[in-house]
């Protein structure tokens, strides 16, 4: 498959482990993750990876997203018998890519480098638009709540979701994975004028977890809940305790963090 | 044309002049004002007023803005029979508009009023983006500008801007008006991060002067200019010697002000 020049002294093609940090806007995509029917992140990254390595590629991704969520700092790996610097992927990588895609750094990494199994922590924010009339710029970057709502109450509500918990009540029924025992290591919510953040940070996320944490939060927020009943829906373990799942283009992936970074 | 219920005691139809703040994302429009083979804001505004108002109303607009501008604080009036409280016209049209034009406001004004003739300043915004990697969340709402910009020097070249000239120099050719003094009262250039928010206010400005005026200002920001040239451009009083036009996308009309405003 490769070029002359691609291979070792042994006569093997020298092949490359690629990390690769990504950003897009997942307003008209499908996800992240390969899948029929609509188009993914995933597939527009293989092809524009393959078509510079002239070899077919696959990547694996440190996750899924959702149809309609985005990122800021996705990170991927794949394997390229290409010789070309890493430095010079993004910028062979971004003229090929659509205008929703962009390839923000790459790095060689050691063979043993996993995007997914690897991962230390991930970084969610979820964007809340808080005023009666939505702000047409954010409509794809945010959930527009008209209603007042208390980020005081939600704050101190974020904070019993940190630690070590089953977070059952807070995923999806559809999740497969049975061991639903997480550690969030960041929960807060904060303000700055109408814009309501809310940011979390933990060793890994459930189907929908953060979706459905927000969803909760809300509610906290209009006071249809009290703060302290996030005990109580961690307690039930059962997904009909907590609050709805909160629409997905608020939702940005915004960092996932490895041993070495 | 009007129901019994709008008729005054004379018998006459009792008409209201509205002035209505609309937003809205000018990316899928081929501008504000109606025109064949294009969507625009303004036809999507008279079809949602003319559904409520059960009757065909005409809106006049502050002014034009062209393909891909956005806008914040666009004004436009209109006259209708319709007896609807103003304060009820925000919600009765949001639900009719698309998702990416929004009314913000709405209030009564005296049949004197016009939305055009009656501006006494108009103040636009124009985004950079100024990073070596594009910010796919920006990329509808700036131009991204890769090399480094010195924004002193923009800032500088700015206030040359200001006052009252004669700026034919800072206008398209096809410009029809041939009274091209126009009074500046407010240019600044600031950063913030890797944003730079370019800022003009004033008693009217000319076919694509802000996105030329931007365009020259970024030669002064990669030094290929110095601020000082302004004045010389100013002063021939010829396209030629202006920079470029910026891209559309990272014009935005921020506020339109009118006498009680």
């Amino acid at each position: 498959m490769g070029q002359p020049d691609f291979e070792g002294s042994d006569g093997k093609v020298s092949r490359r482990k690629i990390k690769l940090t990504i950003s897009y806007d997942g307003t008209g995509y499908g996800g992240f993750q390969i899948q029929p029917n609509a188009p993914t992140i995933q597939q527009h990254l293989e092809e524009a990876i393959s078509n510079v390595a002239q070899e077919q590629i696959k990547i694996i991704g440190s996750g899924r997203t959702d149809a309609g969520v985005h990122a800021r700092g996705q990170v991927i790996h794949f394997e390229s018998g290409c010789s070309i610097p890493p430095e010079r992927w993004p910028l062979a990588l971004n003229r090929l890519l659509p205008a929703d895609i962009v390839v923000v750094s790459a790095e060689e990494v050691p063979d043993s480098f996993h995007a997914r199994f690897d991962v230390k922590a991930k970084t969610y924010q979820y964007l809340i638009y808080n005023a009666p009339i939505k702000d047409v710029f954010l409509r794809q970057y945010s959930w527009h709540v008209p209603q007042p709502l208390d980020d005081d109450l939600m704050d101190e509500a974020s904070r019993y979701l940190s630690g070590r918990h089953d977070f059952t009540s807070f995923c999806s029924p559809k999740t497969e994975i049975t061991d639903r025992v997480r550690e969030i290591s960041r929960a807060d919510v904060s303000r700055s004028g109408q814009l309501i953040r809310l940011t979390f940070r933990g060793n890994g996320f459930l189907y929908n977890m953060v979706r459905i944490i927000t969803g909760t939060l809300v509610e906290i927020g209009l006071k249809k809940r009290s703060p302290e009943e996030i005990k109580e829906i961690l307690a039930a373990r059962d997904r009909e305790h907590a609050g709805p799942t909160a629409p997905p283009q608020g939702l940005c992936l915004w960092e996932v963090s490895y041993d070495n970074s």
